[in-house]
């Protein structure tokens, strides 16, 4: 019996910038997406923000408030996804905690996805050492997603403790 | 140590139909809940398309949409929930990866689920071939699901590696 | 191969109460957070009802609403989450399952969880009889967790089947 396993979720939502400061959207550790951006004291990356929660959850080590603080004196603040990720990755290795594997949905009306999922898969998948799906839904033009208003992920993991 | 299991998340949201066109809603592979039915390029049928992007994306196999396309000229277009799980359980045994189970969560007003859980969760569970179980939750009035524009879905599942 | 793990998730949403009756918010199995409450035919513990989902689901044990009934006149009217997640425990003690951790995401703009996170996590961890997990966000002023409508959680857990 293999009781050292543990699974995590985590969830967040960030508002588009209402006007195009023409830099780009950070999403999934892809960080030249079109423009209007994700708003966010950090880059804005739903995906790995979801994901970091699912991790610390897991693994018993807090959230990303504790870890990376909030507003924007933070140390957060103005960090990249990719490098929060990395960060992560580094205590759960000072822990012995092994990812397993990674789950991410994105939920919102853009970017379009599919033509870059192996690409985000592959940069989030390298940062973290395990596999990291992700798929990508609208809400059907309902809700603050499908009205354009912002973006949200939904992430699940499984980690293998010492 | 078992580090050939993955998890996978998946959600889905879609509208019910503004008016009743007589025909009957699909949800949870049970074909004949009352209208209006839940819009779809498909059958609508947001329990299975949540359990199915899970399922893809615990096996690294992509999602919902680049296996079955988007829009009405794209292959799932006119499917039913049921033979889009069939499909996706073959795609699956191709790959020589086991489903373990799956937990599936219904946001929405309507239908009332609960008389109905047992058998949906056994046809679900027939289809895919272990055990998938189905909650039902209300949202109090609040947001798209509870206003009664449509329903979503939040799904999880474990899967074995060979 | 241990194909005795199991996964499930669950979600729940609830109002705040409108106006401010004086009685406390019950959380996460804490019952002296400040006012305005939860609403909800028991103490409204979101973050309960979501845990005993997701374990009912992972144990195909039904949901909370099968086991607590609905209503104001229901069996689980007016209990505390802490009292309903202890008969889930020893339901699921019953059928010699274990369950191995839970790791649950709240969704909403109060109360400001991370001051107690930790004494949330015991009491909750000490009732279950294995790590529960809570991350906590927001949606930034977006839907109706952002608007102050009201409070989300989702949950996931690990269980082990005899």
């Amino acid at each position: 019996m293999n009781t050292q396993q543990r699974v995590g979720t985590g969830f967040d939502a960030h508002r588009f910038v209402s006007i195009d400061d023409g830099q780009p959207m950070h999403l999934a550790c892809i960080e030249d997406w079109p423009g209007p951006r994700i708003e966010g004291d950090s880059d804005g990356d739903i995906a790995v923000h979801a994901l970091i929660d699912a991790l610390l959850s897991a693994s018993g080590l807090g959230d990303i408030g504790s870890m990376f603080g909030v507003g924007h004196n933070a140390k957060g603040a103005g960090m990249t996804g990719s490098s929060m990720l990395t960060e992560v990755r580094e205590l759960l290795h000072e822990h012995h905690i092994e990812p397993i594997n990674a789950s991410i949905c994105i939920i919102g009306n853009r970017p379009k996805f599919s033509p870059r999922r192996s690409e985000a898969q592959q940069r989030m998948s390298d940062i973290l050492g395990c596999p990291v799906s992700i798929t990508a839904t609208t809400t059907d033009g309902m809700g603050f997603t499908g009205q354009g208003e912002g973006i949200a992920a939904i992430a699940n993991c499984l980690v293998q403790l010492p």
